[in-house]
């Protein structure tokens, strides 16, 4: 699997579509520089060295495309390890597709969602877990979910699969010796003995990386959060708050036809997926509103609800009936208007809560402390810990420790060794699905197309 | 003006934000390798070869950010003119944007958009007619558009302008020298009529050049175009079929918070920019719908009407009000539905129409005959003829010809000659304001504020 692979000659475009400064156009395959040369006024790139920028233009049928700089970067020093062309251009929509056409014209194929990095894998590159890790980067939300994304495209995760498994691969191959060159009468019992220490070993192991992946998981897709409460309390000052503050991590984009509206803000590197902005948006002008049916449809879908209570006039038997259709769900009290004289009773509310101003962005940060504390107990995680992050990582790490687990019941059961021997196997061979060692191909294909386009 | 200015070294993300394959950010300036040096590991950039891309780490206090490609290019051969690097990232929002900071914690600032292209202005790279091609080509709807802005990029314009100012100066610096050294007594008599031929001789140039301004303008910006009709006459299949057709500039954007809905569609090279879509949309799956008076409301902003009625049905009384309101609007009437049995009678309606099926894709080639004949009255414009687009460009080379018309009527009338060479004088300004010779400092700023972030 380590050596290169023949395969035909892709292309796609790289860069997010849009009117931005630069696209790149990219293709990775034997036949790259061919076709790039075909297209390209400059230099002759048969002759170009390796790893260098060249200004020239696009040129189709002696049409005049666009001033491009086109990189040139020959195997195996590269992302896929086939030779790999990239085109620069001005940007803009229509020159990068039609440069695009024009390769596609020239012989290229157009390349699948995820085919580059597809590619990085089968040629040996990065392993499974390492190629997922390029997609959890540019999904990231936050610094903190990029910042996992990154150590394990390093290969902290794969590393650390890797050591598990030679462990789980040594002590298999221990009792293979024993049970097949058994010296003394009690060998099996010895066997069992040594085993049953060597599956507690694992369990504590893959447990230790299990429970960073309640963490792992929010950091990289995020909780969804409905904003709730009556009319006039404040939610879309607090909805601007929060966005304002540069916590926004998808904002408008210029140029764009539509502008994309903000639905991701981001506290203290949690990700936090507004549900029904537009409920408090579209009213934002008016006195905001957003009913009770609207608030129970957005709580349905949320991992945590923001319930915004205005501490300047006396609780209403509206804001009682939130407090009650909120009372089941994770949910943060927050006493706005804290910037006015309190008439709110604190006695009236159910438990915690948070007083703040989101007029003034007073105690903001408080929300932030809140959150850790539900969804993290307040642990503070060390910085350059492994974190499992990918639902289909957590799920085989379950897998494994379940097969462990099974195996210890067989042992301390004293049953015969070998029936354990087959659930460690087991394990080993659902540690080895993560970083995609003998992945089977129906799983592979699978997970590449959920890559986005030129990667 | 031509030789580079010390400037600060700014920064900024250059591809689209979204979450894309690589996304680049870019900066330039005289401290540009010194400050990407700071944050990135692999090679020491002080020692790297100009125009190379180098594999490496982005590291924030000894923080692993991300594994990028790190171009440097020095000056003078760059974009600016001054010393590039562009650092291609795994793609992503917050991933880019934590790189972007760390550039700028590091001593760089924040470009301001339009401030790379500027710089190449100021630098004396390229004048103002190519720094606004720059963002032409950007936001080109259509090949043909991109084709336009290229064109003038590599100079095409500015050297007609340049050649055209050239002449003018000539016999400008001509009348100059018979005046004050006149030789004979009928000097100004022959110098008047000398420069009137002059005079007429630029009028034929720049009118020459307007008359594609027209067509170099629609291109460029589009025509807005409403799609009428009562229920059930086929619109939504119509704008299906056109989006459908590859036909669709900006489509649906995978990864987004919300997709981009497509509002341009490419018609034989011209964008059409389809007005209140939604109206046609939100009804998809019901009666598709479209009311007398949201049709009045797009029609009043649209250059093109295209009226569809239903050949397989006679006329309606709705259909008559449309045909009637819309009698003033440049309109196309698509008579769809070819595919079933004709019922309306074509007596009824009052000129012109084409027939088509939506629904097989027939005959919607005519549609695009019909938009060349009404707004380029079916002419062919020479491939490679200089185009005006810019509505800055046409105003000034209206004014030019303002001015040496009044310089015509002066050298007519027998005016003094000194007269006439003043307006001819500021003809000349005109045009120099075209490629940003003198061009006012404030017109300058004003002119690059338009650019997108990082271009």
């Amino acid at each position: 699997m380590t050596l290169t692979q023949e395969f035909d000659t892709i292309a796609a475009i790289s860069t997010p579509l849009g009117e931005g400064a630069i696209s790149i156009v990219r293709l990775s395959g034997s036949d790259a520089v061919k076709i790039a040369n075909q297209i390209f006024r400059g230099k002759n790139l048969e002759n170009v060295v390796s790893h260098t920028i060249n200004y020239g233009h696009i040129v189709d049928n002696g049409e005049l495309v666009d001033e491009v700089m086109l990189t040139l970067m020959r195997a195996p020093k590269t992302f896929t390890r086939e030779d790999v062309v990239e085109i620069n251009t001005h940007g803009g929509i229509a020159v990068t597709q039609e440069i695009l056409q024009t390769l596609l014209r020239s012989g290229a194929r157009l390349a699948e969602p995820g085919e580059f990095t597809k590619r990085a894998f089968l040629n040996g590159r990065i392993d499974l877990a390492q190629a997922e890790s390029v997609m959890d980067i540019i999904r990231a939300k936050t610094d903190k979910a990029a910042s996992i994304a990154v150590k394990q495209l390093e290969g902290s995760l794969s590393n650390l699969i890797k050591d598990i498994r030679q462990e789980i691969l040594v002590s298999l191959a221990e009792v293979e010796v024993n049970i097949d060159y058994p010296e003394y009468d009690d060998a099996e019992d010895i066997t069992s003995s040594v085993l049953l220490d060597k599956v507690k070993h694992f369990q504590v192991l893959l447990s230790g990386l299990l429970s960073t992946a309640k963490r792992g998981k929010i950091l990289r897709e995020g909780l969804k959060t409905a904003i709730i409460g009556r009319p006039n309390v404040g939610k879309s000052s607090l909805l601007n708050q929060l966005i304002r503050e540069e916590k926004a991590i998808v904002t408008d984009i210029a140029g764009t036809t539509r502008d994309i509206i903000t639905e991701f803000v981001n506290i203290g590197g949690v990700p936090l997926e507004l549900i029904d902005t537009a409920g408090i948006r579209e009213t934002d002008n008016l006195v905001e509103s957003i009913g009770v049916e609207r608030s129970m449809k957005a709580m349905a879908e949320a991992d945590l609800v923001l319930l915004v209570l205005n501490a300047s006039e006396e609780l209403t038997d509206q804001d009682k009936q939130l407090i009650e259709i909120s009372s089941s769900s994770t949910r943060i009290i927050l006493l706005n208007k804290t910037d006015l004289p309190q008439k709110l009773d604190e006695h009236d509310l159910p438990g915690d809560f948070i007083k703040i101003s989101a007029l003034r962005n007073e105690n903001l940060d408080s929300v932030e402390g809140a959150i850790n504390k539900i969804f993290f107990s307040g642990e503070i995680v060390a910085q350059d810990a492994t974190t499992l992050s990918n639902s289909r990582h957590i799920a085989l790490v379950e897998q494994a420790l379940q097969n462990l687990s099974e195996a210890e019941d067989a042992l301390v059961m004293s049953m015969p060794v070998d029936l354990a021997q087959v659930n460690v196997r087991e394990a080993w061979e659902n540690l080895g699905e993560i970083i995609g060692d003998n992945a089977p191909d129906e799983l592979i294909t699978q997970l590449f197309t959920q890559f986005c386009l030129g990667k």
